[in-house]
């Protein structure tokens, strides 16, 4: 049994987290917090307004989904405590992770920082990028519901990152071919082309495509809802009570 | 059983389109005509050089893959001696085609012209229209191998202009949407995006994507070989024979 | 602009219902109607508990979301008072919609019940029977979350009873072909097969394939909310006003 | 530039082989090799029909698409005279794989035998295995040419064990789910489901799908044809020249 802290559990996210804890039995919920509640016992666990409080309690795990003001302050005081922090909080300075970095070394404490716990989005980069390297004829297909602002996502952007880091370069399509109407062939990133659908209906996917003479290999990320994260999150605290220091990135994890 | 010519029968098409006849039992080759060839018979039947051998002959269908220069002699030559044409060589004008639908209603004599005679890429265009009255918001992405020079494809364009005859114009995506890489939204037809892939391996293949609240429809074709133009052919094979009168374009007889 | 009642208004599908009237400009919400609502007025119209009270009142359309009990009833009186219906309750015997089909002709009024009104449903039940007719190799997966009790689905039944009904009949697959492990052909219905998916993170899929040489076809649909039925809930309340008489199934309005 | 022969080169397999290594610029083809055939030159190289006049010659790799019966003293010939061997050939024995092994470490030459040039079917593998880790819920649907006789595919049932050894035991779908039609849910391996689709038009394809709450995962493969095995080939080829020992199978190669 790993006993968790979760900081911040009023939140969406954070509530969310709530829920998954107690619903596997290998967890369990020592203790909530959040400066604004009113409440001093929620979900059967005492809830905390200061992390002070927190102090010698029997917890393995501080998860926090709090907000970017004090998730350095949480962050550093879970590791001085002995509380592997797993934080879904973003905000942090390139610094302040070097410091926690650090810290927990010093520790000898396990900890993950992740921007993104959606296991899924990271499986389909890292099979992305490693299947470039043998199949450098590449295309991403990203496909988002029709109030997103910006195209490409964030999330083939990324991936398109790592594709370029790990195939060798090529300029795609044929020599001289025309678009009649502007735009058909996509945007266009080292060689390559990415394409942004927008339809009502949609959430959040993306498919990446790669062809080769006689065969093609599609790799495809379907996200309907933020519970996806919760299984990362699962996976994050299993994973740092064995750790001796903290990482950033879920991917370190896999 | 129905008695079939085949004019052009050593062709690509024509000779797939000989397979296809001796292979149907509903269906019985009687003769083939090519002005080049030099053989007496061919496939057990007897071989023409000039169609005015074939005046008389016990037959209902006429089926023609030759040639531009030619195809206009050969189906007006079809439909006065009570041969019902279909016919998948290109080069009529539209004048030729109104004399032709003309004469075949005079000698109530059926008759196909077709310029595609791939049934699943017209049922998926006509599907496409269907679904395009109830779901405005619709996008295509089309694939072909990479060495295809024009994007979009034929296909894609004639799919968009269906489209756009059936829905009510919509202006799709958000308001103020912006691309931070030029084209990753695609072609813009009519207020709605085309895309075109382009990867070694491919075919030609198309979605069709239409969302709304809470629901999707895709319509998908992959075209992998010639093969699937004989589905049409026999189609055509079978229906003109109950037509008094020529028709153009397969989706007629659908 | 269409007048509308809703019946059932505090229901899951009747309060979407209401959002859906009052998004859409066409449409004005006149009145709602729930035995057992205790406010006067609801969404800025008056609120009634009884269906009584809504005699004369200035309306032309009665959409209904009530439940099977009163659902006869109350159709019945819309029909009676000059209110077209648009019924989503399930419930009738057959002999109540042979009564009401015959009632609305006596009083030239339109009207609609619907087992479904998912029109992306229908439209690729309609769409996969029209294909079976020139591609009797078909077949069916359909994909769903993992609490489903009952494999094939009812939509899958349904779209393999149109199939049948379509095609002719085909026992497809290779003669003699072997199962290593029971079931890896999936349900065989009519001479084709049927396969049933269950994973967590799925709603409601399907995919009808069809194959022939050379080419595959593909519809598929994707429902991932109860907002999909609202589609078809307003396309009834626009077309049930031109109609003169009571129809069953929203896909005699497509 | 790697010198390379090829055993075997007028089979369909060999011939392919021929045409990869002559459109690579990095690698020249210098002799090639096949008992029976009556020509002293082909493609710009010398023909032998006996191994022993290879000896001496200057190469680094050794093709073999030859048969069962000389694959093992082909294989060893190119050993002991420093080619090394990349072999598609079947016909081992487990004790003939070992005295390769054994002999390649003692003359410190690299060499690869593999039963599955196919890269993306072996990424495609690969990567299932790896996301079974993390979501334990799977389904493989695999699509093949309706003549296959046995389902579920080879592909497929290794795709299953390899599953089978990266995930903890899930006995998946709902407690006490029906099968209305036997066989809907397909072959049951391990707690999860294999389907499999067979229509004409299809070559070899599969998906493995992948769910947990809010979100899948799927990987797909299409094989069109038999040149998708030589981008393996190439592979191959490329690295042996590195290794000091052989290796069975393509995956130790990615």
């Amino acid at each position: 049994m790993i006993k968790v802290i979760i900081a911040g559990y009023r939140g969406k996210m954070g509530s969310t987290a709530v829920s998954m804890v107690q619903d596997d039995p290998e967890l369990e919920l020592v203790a909530v917090l959040d400066p604004f509640a009113t409440e001093k016992e929620a979900y059967g666990v005492p809830v905390f307004n200061d992390k002070e409080g927190l102090v010698g309690i029997d917890a393995q795990v501080w998860v926090d989904f709090t907000t970017p003001k004090v998730v350095y302050e949480n962050t550093k005081f879970a590791l001085e405590n002995g509380f592997a922090p797993v934080v879904g909080t973003t905000g942090f300075t390139d610094q302040q992770i070097k410091d926690l970095e650090s810290l927990s070394v010093d520790k000898k404490i396990g900890g993950l920082i992740a921007p993104n716990f959606a296991i899924g989005a990271i499986l389909m980069m890292e099979f992305a990028a490693k299947a470039s390297k043998y199949f450098p004829d590449v295309e991403i297909i990203e496909l988002h519901h029709d109030n997103k602002m910006d195209a490409p996502s964030g999330t083939a952007i990324k991936t398109a990152e790592l594709i370029k880091e790990n195939r060798d370069f090529k300029k795609q399509g044929a020599k001289g071919e025309k678009e009649s109407i502007p735009g058909a062939r996509g945007a266009e990133y080292d060689g390559f082309r990415i394409h942004s659908v927008r339809l009502p209906g949609l959430v959040a996917h993306q498919e990446v495509l790669f062809g080769a003479p006689g065969e093609g290999l599609k790799i495809r990320h379907d996200s309907y809802d933020r519970a996806s994260f919760m299984t990362g999150v699962n996976l994050g605290i299993k994973k740092v009570v064995d750790l001796d220091h903290l990482v950033y990135g879920l991917e370190h994890l896999l």
